[in-house]
């Protein structure tokens, strides 16, 4: 599978990836465990500081690894990567699995966090659990992102979006209507 | 513009519209004023219960009438839509304009809630605010989909995700991978 080159991307930017609603790649470690999930609900939660709210359902046993280390990170697959998409969806709660082995996935050290990215993936979020606060209640976890690495080209990735019942969304073309839009509301 | 009609739809179903991260329109009304906000920022909650988590932001006019009549509907517009849209959006904060006849959208009656349905919209969920403790740290609105109303054609919306910067991103195909997922997890 091709693995992305990515640099240096703007935290107050990235809703250019988050905000369109693909499904991403989870990725945690914890005293020598690393697990991977998939994720389809979260939402931007602020520019600067860049947080993101996630839906982390207490059956994936990426929960307690989360929780526990408090950072993860948040990466963008595209759709070539469906296979192991819909692989590790299909093994929530797996323990035991090291699903970087078994879907081909590199892991690669990242800058801030504990947790590994994700080579193949388009984008790659690093993320502090800021606040645990909502977990108990809503599942939501609070992420400030701390690093974000996002790949030159192409310019904008085709993402899956995950409407349930096995169907995704495959993004379509990206279109520019910056002349109409007032620039306060950019 | 088009007018959709719409028939009830399964609460337990409605990620289908929502998960993959469309901009919605957001309608609410308190004591005989209406408003229409556009967002980008919400995430699915929950199945049964529907919840829905949106980050409504405070110097938006909506922001009130919603806090206020605790309810809203959260519409879904297509892509033709596109103009509407745009408007709404450049005029956050907005009072005094009335955005339904501004920009040609019709109000319907809902049935469980007083904000308005529109009628251009592919979709409308009624929404109950059921926890608004989040608001003011997050201006996060927890709301319960109480009713669904949505169009029996075409199977599969063509909805605009909004990128930052003026862009949206199209959504395109809908494409099932249903055989390949275990039936626990679709």
């Amino acid at each position: 599978m091709k693995r992305y080159t990515k640099s240096n991307f703007p935290l107050a930017k990235i809703r250019r990836f988050l905000e369109p609603g693909p499904v991403v790649l989870v990725s945690s470690r914890h005293k020598g465990e690393r697990d991977v999930m998939t994720l389809g609900w979260h939402t931007m939660l602020g520019f600067e500081p860049a947080l993101v709210g996630c839906f982390i359902w207490d059956q994936n046993h990426s929960f307690e690894l989360i929780r526990r280390s408090k950072q993860c990170v948040i990466n963008v697959p595209t759709y070539d990567l469906v296979d192991a998409v819909i692989g590790i969806g299909n093994l929530h709660g797996g323990r035991g699995v090291d699903k970087f082995e078994k879907f081909g996935l590199t892991p690669v050290n990242a800058a801030k966090v504990d947790a590994p990215l994700i080579a193949e993936c388009y984008a790659s979020f690093e993320c502090k659990l800021i606040d645990a606060s909502l977990i108990r209640k809503y599942s939501l976890f609070v992420f400030e992102v701390v690093k974000a690495h996002v790949a030159r080209s192409p310019r904008y990735p085709t993402t899956m979006h995950y409407r349930g019942d096995g169907v995704f969304m495959i993004s379509g073309r990206s279109v520019s209507y910056r002349k109409r839009f007032k620039a306060v509301n950019l």
